[in-house]
C-alpha cells in the first residue's frame, strides 16, 4: 500500500511491554518519602512496616456491662440456683477500680473498663439481679469470660502494616488504636499536564472559528487526583518546536512526571517526539500496539518521566488508562494496578485489528452471575458521548473477529450501580418530566438514541425501557414490533402529542418549500428519530409536489446536516437564533415563546423488556401514567393529550 | 431471663427500615447548592441538567491527515487506478483555509482541521502519494467521508448530564468540550464528629492507665472524606450530660450533621440518648435489628441530623456504613448507595440470631465467578486485626444457621485485588525478608496465624500458601499432613532455625524454672503458634522435673497470659523494657542484641494449595527459595542455616 513518509512509529509495544520497559528504569528512581499524620493518609501507600506504639488493649478491660467476679464464686451458678455476691463498688471506662476484691464479692462493671484486680471473669448484666448490695448469678463464667485481654488486638512492636501497603479507612483506624500518629508514606509525585496544539484554547474564552476548548486536561487530571497525585496544568501552548521545548524544560523543573497531550500523532505539525528524543536518555517507547491510542510516546529525562499523549480524546483516555497511571502508581509506590479490570461478555460480533489490541467504549449491563458489555459506537473525537460509557473493553492482539458472547477483559471508567434502569429511546419533553420524578427514587440511565435505536437496543438487550413513535400502516408502534417479531416485550400506551414546523417568531413556516424558498436556517434531528422518520416522510411528499428529487431538496435545505438529538435542543437553538426552524413538538415550542404550525398528532408509547418489569424506576414510570396526578400533570404541557389507553399495556409478547 | 432494668432499647428497626423512615424527614430538608469550577466538581452530585454551550464540534473537522477533496472527483479511484488532483495549499489544526476550492483540486489538511469550502471528503494520507503539486488519490472516499460534521458530539443546547448524576472524570472532559466552566452541585454536608467517652484520649498524647486512644473518629473521618463531605472532629469529651450537650449545641450551629461516637449503649454512664431526646423533633430511630451495632440512633434538630453511633470499633463501622454514609449520600443529593455491596459465598457454616441482622467481618477470595466470604473471628474490640477484613458479610435477620455456600450480600471496605496470593501461617524473619522481596512484584496480603491457623486456612481454601513449623513423630511437618489426610497440596522444604530463650542481656535463662524463680516478666505466642507449642512441651517437662502441674506454673509466669504474634515482636518488647524474657529464634535476639540460649533446631517448611501454584507471588518464593543468592542472604541471618533440601518438593497430595 502507499505509507506516508510522514508515519515514523517504530517497533509498537504491547501496553504491557511498554510498562515492563518503562518500570525497568522507573524502579530505579528513588522513591520520595513523606511523614504524614494518619488522618491525611488514607489511599497513600505505605513507605514503612508500621507497628503497634502500645499493647491493645493496654490493660485487662471488660467486653460486656456487667459484674467483675472470680469464676470459681460462681462455677455453681444456674439459672435456678443463682450464686449470691456482696457488690463492693463500681468501675466506670476510664476508671480504675482502687479496692481489692475478695472472693464472694464482685464489682459492677462497664463495657471497656478496667477489670479490678484480682477478679478474673465478667457475668454479663442480664445473667443478673441485683438488690441493694447484693448480686444474684444465674450463669457460670469461665475465667477469662468477657474479658479483652492485654496486648489480645496486637502488641507493642508488632507490625500491623506491611511497607507497600495502601492505607485503608481501617487501618488509619487500627493506627490511631496503637498509638501511631504519622506514618511515613511514599510521596504521590507531582504531575505537570502540557496541552499542546494551535487549535485548543482554554474553556471559558471566547472560541474562534476553527478552536476547540481543551479538555482532555480536565479528564486526565481528574483520573490523576483519585491516585493523590499533585497536578499542575500549563497550557494550551501553540505547535511551536521552541515553545514545547521550553515549556517541558520548565515543566521538569518543578515535577516528578511530565504529561504532554497532543502532539504525538505524527503529522508534520507534531513535535513532541522530536522535543523528547532530546533529553537523556530519552524516548524509551514510541507508538503502541493499540487502537486507538497507537500514538503514545514515554521518554526519561534522568529521574524524570514524560509521557507524550495522543490529542484525540479516546485515544488519550485509552493511552492515560494504560501508560500514564500504571506509572504514576508505580511512581507513588504501588506494587499492583488499582485500576478496576473486569472480566465482561461481548453483546454483539466485534471486529478487532490483528497485531493491535482494540478498545471498545461499552455499556455494561448485568445478567445473571456475567456482566454483559455493549459498545458505544463513534468516533474517537466525541467526548461528549464518551462520557457515557461504563467501561473500556479490549479485542486481544490476535484477534479480527470477536463472536457475541466472547470472554474479555475491560477497564471499569466509573463505579456502576447495576440496578439502574437503562432507558434508551426516543426524546420526549414529557417523558422527561417522568423520568425526572423518577430519578428522585431510582436509579435509572437515559440515553436518546431515536426511536428505532430504542427498539433496538431493546431487541439486543441493553435497554430495559424505551419510548418510541413509530409510525407505520396507519398506527403507531404495534404494526412495527409485530413486523419485526420483537418477543418478551410489553408496550404501554404513552400519550398524544403535537408535532409540527417551530420557528422564529417573526416568520411563518407551513411546509419545506417555505424553508427553501426563503433560505432559511434549518435545524435536524438525528437518524432513528420518530421526528427524523417525520421529516424524511414530508420530503418525499415535497419531492412529489414540485418534482425534484429528494437529495435535491436536502442539498437545497441550509443546516440539513446539522443534527439535534432532542426536541428540547431544535427549539432551543431557534431560540438562540443559531437556526430559524425545525421540527418538534408544540409544547417546547411554546416553552421558548416560539412559532408553531401543527403537522400531525402523533403517540408516543413506553416499551419494556420483560425481564425488567421488577425494575424500581420501571414500575415508577407505570406508577406516574396510571395516576390521576399525571392527568394533571399533562395538563400544563401544551400540544399533550391523554390517550383512553394511557397507561395500559396494549400488546403484548 | 433476667432482663436488666437499664436496657431502654425499643422498637427496634431494620436498617432498611430505619432509612426510610430517617429519609422522610431529610427528604424535606432543602439542599445546599453550590456552583464549582468543573475541576473540583469529581464525584459530587449535579444540582442541574447541564446543557452544551456550544455545537461539538463547532465546525467541520477532519479526522485523520490527509486531503480535502470533492468526493465526485475521485469516485473511480482504485489501487491500480489512481485519480490525480492538484494541491492547492495546506490547512493545520487551529487554522481556516482562505481560499476556495476548486473541482480537481485537493487541500492537504491535518486531524482537527476545518474543512475547506466547499470539499466534502476527506482521503487519509496512506492512500495518497504527492510529487511537487499532485497528488495521486488511490481509494474512493465517499461524500462526508473522514469528516466530523457540525454538532455531530452534541448541539448548543442538548443536555449533556442530567440533575442528580454523580460526576465522573469523563463528564468533566465532556464539560469543558461544550464550553461549561462551571457546574451546580449539592453542596456535600459539613459533618462534625463528635466522640464521647472518660475512657478516651487523643492519639499521639500519653496513654494513662485505664485509657485508650481514641480511633473510631479517624475511621468515620476517611469513610466520610470519600464522600466529598468536609468533617471536623471534635474531643474526646467526658461522659458528662450538660458537656455533652453543650458540645452537639455547638456542633449544630456549625454543621449539617453532627455524629457522636459512643455514649449510646445504654450504659448508666450514657448520656447520648438523654441529650439527643432533647432536640425537636427529637430521636426518630432508637437501636437497630443488627448484631453488632444495635446501639445506633438517629435524631434530628430542626433542619439538622445527629446520628449516636455506638463506640465499640466493629459497632461503629457497621453503623457507619449502613446508617451514616447513605444518611450523607441522601443529604449529598445521590439518589441511590454508592457503597459497594456484592454477593459473596460463605466459605464456613456461620450462626446469625433470630430477629437481628448478623454482620460478619471477612476476607474475600474469588473462586472461579464466585467470591467465597471467610469470617474473621474476633471480638468487636479487635480494630487492629479489623482492619484485615476484606467485607463484612451480612446473615439475614430469619436465619440462625447459615451452611457454608450459602449466598450472602456483603459490603466491601476496599478495593480488593483478587490476584493476590494470601499467605496464613507462622512468622519467621527471614521469611518476612522473602515475602518483601516479593511485594515489589506481586500482590500479596499475609496474616500470621501461626502454623496451626495456617495449616487450617489451607484446608478450608483460604490460603494459597503457608508457612508452617509443627513437630510431630520425630520429623517436622510432614507427619501432621499425612495423618490430617490433606489434600492438593505440595510442601516445600525451607530451612533450619535455632529456637532458644530471648532475654535480657543483664541476666542469663536456661529454663523455666530459672524464669519462675527470678520473676521474670515473660511474654508468650499466641495458641497455634509452633512456638507456643513448643512453650507447652518444655513447661510439660518442667512440671516433670518439678512435680508440679502445668496448669499450676502456668500461674506462676508473670506474664503468660500476653501473647505476642511474632518473634520479631517478642524482642522488641523485651528491647523495650516491656518483658524480661521469650521464646523466639537466633534472629531477632541477635537483631535487638538480647541474649540467646538455643532450645532447639527446627525446620521452617512452606505448605502450597496445588491450585495457587500459578500465582506469581507462589512462583516467587519458590524461585527465592531455589536461588543462589537465597544461599548467600541466608548467610547475613544468625541462627538460620539451608537444609539439603531446600527448595525442594518434599511432599505432595
Amino acid at each position: 500500500m502507499h505509507q506516508s513518509t510522514r508515519k515514523i512509529y517504530r517497533k509498537l509495544l504491547t501496553p504491557i511491554e511498554a510498562l515492563e520497559l518503562a518500570f525497568k528504569y522507573i524502579g530505579k528512581i528513588p522513591r520520595k518519602v513523606v511523614e504524614v499524620p494518619i488522618e491525611n493518609s488514607l489511599g497513600m501507600v505505605l513507605a514503612e512496616d508500621v507497628r503497634a506504639r502500645i499493647h491493645v488493649p493496654s490493660f485487662n478491660r471488660s467486653l460486656v456491662d456487667g459484674y467483675a467476679v472470680f469464676s470459681e464464686d460462681i462455677a455453681t451458678a444456674f439459672d435456678d440456683k443463682p450464686v449470691e455476691l456482696t457488690l463492693k463498688g463500681r468501675v466506670y471506662a476510664g476508671e480504675f477500680y482502687q479496692g481489692i476484691v475478695k472472693r464472694g464479692e464482685c464489682v459492677e462493671i462497664a463495657t471497656g473498663a478496667p477489670i479490678p484486680y484480682p477478679t478474673d471473669a465478667v457475668v454479663p448484666v442480664e445473667y443478673t439481679l441485683t438488690i441493694d448490695d447484693k448480686v444474684k448469678i444465674y450463669k457460670r463464667i469461665a475465667k477469662g469470660g468477657n474479658i479483652d485481654s492485654l496486648g489480645s488486638d496486637a502488641v507493642e512492636g508488632e507490625i500491623i502494616a506491611w511497607k507497600g501497603e495502601r492505607i485503608t479507612a481501617g487501618l488509619i483506624g487500627a493506627f490511631a488504636t496503637a498509638g501511631v500518629r504519622h506514618v511515613k508514606v511514599y510521596s504521590p509525585p507531582s504531575v505537570t499536564i502540557v496541552t499542546i496544539g494551535n487549535e485548543l484554547v482554554e474553556v471559558g474564552t471566547s472560541l474562534k472559528p476553527g478552536k476547540i476548548y481543551e479538555s482532555n486536561s480536565y479528564m486526565v487530571k481528574s483520573l490523576l487526583s483519585q491516585l493523590k497525585a499533585h497536578v499542575n496544568v500549563v497550557g494550551p501552548i501553540p505547535d511551536d518546536l521552541e515553545k514545547i521545548k521550553e515549556v517541558i524544560d520548565e515543566s521538569l523543573e518543578e515535577s516528578d512526571l511530565v504529561a504532554t497531550i497532543g502532539g504525538t500523532s505524527a503529522g508534520e505539525e507534531d513535535y513532541v517526539h522530536q522535543v523528547l528524543s532530546k533529553y537523556k536518555p530519552g524516548i524509551i517507547v514510541h507508538g503502541l500496539k493499540i487502537k486507538p491510542g497507537s500514538p503514545t510516546i514515554i521518554a526519561l529525562s534522568g529521574d524524570k518521566v514524560i509521557v507524550g499523549l495522543p490529542g484525540f480524546p479516546i485515544s488519550c483516555l485509552i493511552a492515560t488508562l494504560l501508560i500514564l497511571l500504571p506509572i504514576v502508581e508505580k511512581i507513588s509506590g504501588l506494587k499492583t494496578s488499582s485500576l478496576k479490570r473486569i472480566e465482561v461478555l461481548t453483546a454483539v460480533p466485534l471486529r478487532g485489528k490483528i497485531g493491535f489490541e482494540s478498545y471498545v467504549p461499552s455499556i455494561l449491563k448485568k445478567r445473571g452471575n456475567n456482566i454483559i458489555a455493549y459498545p458505544l459506537v463513534f468516533y474517537s473525537a466525541a467526548i461528549v458521548r464518551l462520557s457515557m460509557a461504563d467501561a473500556i473493553l479490549r479485542i486481544p492482539e490476535d484477534t479480527d473477529y470477536l463472536p457475541a458472547g466472547s470472554r474479555v477483559t475491560a477497564w471499569l471508567l466509573n463505579e456502576i450501580d447495576f440496578r439502574r434502569t437503562i432507558f434508551m429511546g426516543s426524546h420526549c419533553p414529557l417523558l422527561e418530566e417522568i423520568l425526572k420524578k423518577v430519578r428522585e427514587k431510582a436509579p435509572i440511565k437515559t440515553f436518546y438514541t431515536g426511536s428505532m435505536g430504542g427498539l433496538k437496543s431493546i431487541i439486543e438487550g441493553l435497554a430495559d425501557m424505551s419510548g418510541i413513535h413509530l409510525y407505520q400502516k396507519g398506527e403507531y408502534n404495534i404494526p412495527i414490533l409485530e413486523e419485526l417479531n420483537i418477543k418478551n416485550v410489553i408496550l404501554v400506551r404513552g400519550y398524544i402529542r403535537e408535532q409540527g414546523f417551530i420557528y422564529r417568531q417573526d416568520i411563518k413556516v407551513k411546509s419545506f418549500k417555505d424553508i427553501i424558498e426563503n433560505n432559511l436556517r434549518f435545524i435536524n434531528r438525528n437518524p432513528g428519530s420518530g421526528t427524523r422518520n417525520l421529516i424524511e416522510e414530508l420530503l418525499k411528499n415535497t419531492a412529489r409536489e414540485t418534482g425534484e428529487s429528494v437529495e435535491k431538496l436536502k442539498e437545497k435545505i441550509i443546516g440539513y446536516n446539522l443534527e439535534a438529538r432532542s426536541h428540547e435542543a431544535v427549539a432551543y437553538m431557534i431560540h438562540k437564533g443559531v437556526a430559524d426552524v425545525g421540527i418538534g413538538v408544540r409544547y417546547v415550542a411554546e416553552k421558548y415563546n416560539l412559532g408553531f404550525e401543527k403537522i400531525t398528532d402523533e403517540i408516543y408509547d413506553i416499551l419494556i423488556h420483560k425481564g425488567s418489569l421488577n425494575q424500581l424506576a420501571v414500575k415508577q414510570v407505570l406508577e406516574i401514567l396510571n395516576s390521576p396526578s399525571f392527568r394533571q400533570i399533562i395538563k400544563s404541557f401544551p400540544g399533550y393529550k391523554i390517550h383512553e389507553k394511557t397507561g395500559k399495556i396494549i400488546f403484548e409478547s
